[in-house]
């Protein structure tokens, strides 16, 4: 076994020192860059403005054993002029959609210094909606509870891939949901229900098929897509009867791979957000279902991906 | 001076001891209860459900020295029985709009303890739209970043007060908005601007005038009235064209008030959430007012209060 | 009744116009500054540092009416001058204590701008130790949980006033508390016991006595009373027998006012962070007050003044 | 390729589908459990009382499919159940450290429930000091900024991972640092500087040998391991000159390995916190390094692994 393989992983791409130092101790893999730039772009046409509202975090890897081993900065682009390129692209190219602009950082990095072999690109969009009823054309206000996100990878010889998501939109059934018929061990006390409340913070990412991504998209098919994604994802959680989260979970990620075809596999992460029927037995009351306590913690929490069958190899793709 | 003007203030109403004990020390005003109470309430007809999310905090003030001096309870009535007796009251009476909900606690908590003579409840309400597009009437989505709140205060005498408000609706206006003209001192190096972007998380709220409050109104009169005071702080914000932060919170102010015959007072925290147009000339690059960096902190913080001439005191309505 | 006792209050001291303009819209009073400047001062000697790390909001008010009635900003001294001078003063002068720090800064905003009559300054200060048992003088780490605050106000004559604080101090008894003998009423369910965990996030705020404060006392002197007041709210609450928080809480205040002849009133929030002794009957095992849940919401909240006898009136001390 | 090959990673361990079904959809990695079980335990001996408090998130994986794909839970052991055990574990066998109840619990959770064959078990311990200076013994303070953690992976075969760590240590050098001599590119307007503040909030773990871990180790021996290496950090951070923050992070951890015999590897998460000296030119005074702005974002962030010479294959020791 090779040192190489014993470090994979989230932290870097570089092929770490394969001969120990003196000391016995290698550098493993290594990234760097400046993280969650808040960058709002506004566009503007016959005083109709548009706004795009982005976090961007900026993680690159590559030759930079130097920098770590002695301080030899000679192969650091710093994390400063990183910044300042994603004003700077935002300015020559506009912002018009997290992938696109993401895509767009990625080359950027790979070309603009030649120590650099693999780009991150994380992005979370945040979203506005014009206020109504109003005059102004240039007037916003934030919209949904939800974050839209983009994670792009790409390598010095173009192997790219892009990753779409949201994250925290909050959805809750009143009922439809039921929960029975679970394993008992000697800690189980849960009652069986028929009927609870099922809600959640949906965190759902969902991988494009590398073909290679973008190259046949443009940035208003980007955000066509999205909303197609938060629809479907959204209509399965709705009108998924549930006899558990887990087979929500799966519902979601299959009906998201049903309505996108350039989408091969999903990964949702769902914390149960538990709402406990309130006890008023004491009180001579019934509750029915009618009033719930709305517990932080713990709560249970339900992973899983859901891919496509055949689905090409991911990579980087969700780190 | 009596003891009890040295001590009038945020943190309770009862009048507290005048003749200082041996130690000369005196117990000032107190308040105690159950805070962030978590009640979701689910009113069902014919297979069509309606949520309510609420977030309570309840505060009782009156005879209660002896438990702070001695540690004698008998006059406590104990924060977990004020918990119980939010979830019992959705139940009994369910939970239509948060006023009518915290005027209904406050009669409650007077009326059940000898001991008290001020309730004071507090409710967040978290907003919830209808998943759209779906065949389920009982699925729902979380709407909005802004939370709506109501504070009531009532006395054993009836004496209520009733204040509503909302609090992170983050707007943007993209133009329309200079400042310049300011006063300089040594330390002002600020450039003077006819363009510039403004943004806030406007906090409000409004108290209404006494007579008594929730006497004339239904719950659904208070959610209506919460639509209006939430349309007419969106639209001076938008349609006001800014020389100063504070002259859009006085005409969000102004404009409330104008609208909502109910109410006498507003008062507004609006933090200048500062977008700074990035520097691009060291790369050769106009900005326009294209790219703006959105900064964290510090911030400008503007506080202020509008009423309506003649409008009655507050007594503790605020608090 | 006139105008002017309708809107005092939190937000402002100035008296605002007595005579309704047309529409029979009053401006009440303001407060506008820059808020969380963080600065952090070193302080060198001999190879030897010290570091000061401090999170500043100023707040003022005066002559203001013309910016938020017309946007004319003649009188407005920028919230960006205010952040200059919070530097330039820290550089002028050092950082030695919150308090000297604060009082600095509100004799100097009511000495550059005419418009200005009241000054309000807020400082948390985050507490750091050296790294230990390193060479270097020069290496800190952050330390406790807590935050030490300081408050402000000055008028245009001199008054002044002094609030010292900590807050987020993390306190536990594992016992050494009991709760019963309590009113019950028809919501009560709460099981009596005569011994209990008691943890709070002591939030504690001291005024002293206006003498001017600030004339007889050093940095060190401030820096010094902190650490006594500190220890004295620590001890009050570990020896202190409980039997409600609420006893504790005096305990707390009382103790404080009698260690630190200073100090006229002591103010105290104290939620109650709730520990239950887990139900671990189901199997078969007993508890013995040894594994607890630690429960987030909702909380107990005890809030109460403890006072000198005769102590002055606050004014707007604690605003 | 296989589809086990294209979805492993961070969401799971269970070999999914090979054999897709009609709508060529596949179920990839899953697994669930109850997170944030905040757990505390007191251990009592002649009147002196010790406190261990505990955040613990169970995830469990195995043959899991049937839940999601139709709703069976025959083979679900559920969450309320883990978290039952966590409270019944602590109770039957005490908390004695965050490695050894995360092992207890691994183990536990395996033999409970057939249908179970990976656990991932992850604490956060809160750490509290004694209250100085008081009779009582059973009065605590929580103490420090930083978390410490602990992740066990175990296998149905036995195979285990233990990964130590802390995060939100927040540690500041007032000098030591410079940085300069860096890559420039179009983008690049840094100035380079021979005297900075470096400070960085440490996110650090560290990974044991697998032979196997905790076979050899008390709770009291993975206690004082925990105080080395924090110690070791420490020391790293503060007695390395600084060319870089890259160098300071492989410094910390090539100096936890060279301490500590039983560590295969560290990774490392250092965000930069940046503190920007004050431009204070424009009042006519210099800064000399006395007077920083502390900004919140963007921040640069630097990852890395350090790894012994031959370390073993992690698995999935750091998911």
């Amino acid at each position: 076994m090779s040192e190489e393989e014993t470090m994979s992983g989230e932290t870097g791409t570089v092929p770490h020192e394969t001969v120990p130092r003196e000391d016995g101790i290698v550098l493993g893999p290594t990234r760097y860059g400046k993280a969650e730039v808040r960058v709002v772009h506004v566009a503007k046409s016959d005083g109709e403005h548009d706004i795009r509202d982005l976090n961007v975090s900026v993680a690159l890897s590559g030759d930079q054993a130097d920098t770590h081993l002695t301080g030899d900065n000679t192969k650091v682009l710093t994390t400063d002029a990183q910044k300042n390129a994603v004003f700077a692209l935002a300015r020559r190219h506009g912002v018009a959609s997290p992938e696109s602009f993401a895509l767009l950082l990625a080359r950027h990095f790979l070309s603009t210094c030649p120590y650099i072999d693999h780009a991150r690109i994380a992005v979370d969009e945040y979203a506005w909606d014009r206020v109504p009823d109003v005059r102004s054309r240039h007037s916003f206000m934030r919209s949904g509870r939800e974050t839209r996100t983009a994670l792009v990878h790409r390598d010095a010889d173009g192997t790219t891939s892009v990753v779409s998501g949201l994250k925290d939109l909050v959805v809750l059934n009143s009922t439809g949901s039921e929960f029975h018929g679970f394993y008992k061990d000697e800690y189980t006390t849960l009652a069986e229900t028929d009927d609870r409340i099922l809600a959640t913070a949906v965190d759902a990412r969902w991988r494009h098929t590398n073909a290679p991504p973008g190259a046949d998209r443009t940035a208003e098919d980007w955000d066509k897509a999205y909303e197609r994604a938060h629809a479907s994802l959204l209509a399965a959680f709705a009108d998924t009867y549930s006899l558990s989260l887990q087979q929500t979970l799966y519902a979601m990620g299959r009906r998201l791979l049903l309505d996108e075809a350039g989408v091969c596999e999903v990964r949702l992460a769902l914390p149960n957000r538990h709402h406990f029927a309130a006890d008023l037995t004491p009180f001579g009351l019934d509750n029915d279902n009618r009033v719930f306590f709305a517990a932080d913690r713990p709560y249970g929490l339900i992973e899983g991906a859901v891919a496509r069958a055949g689905a090409p190899v991911p990579g980087r793709a969700w780190e």
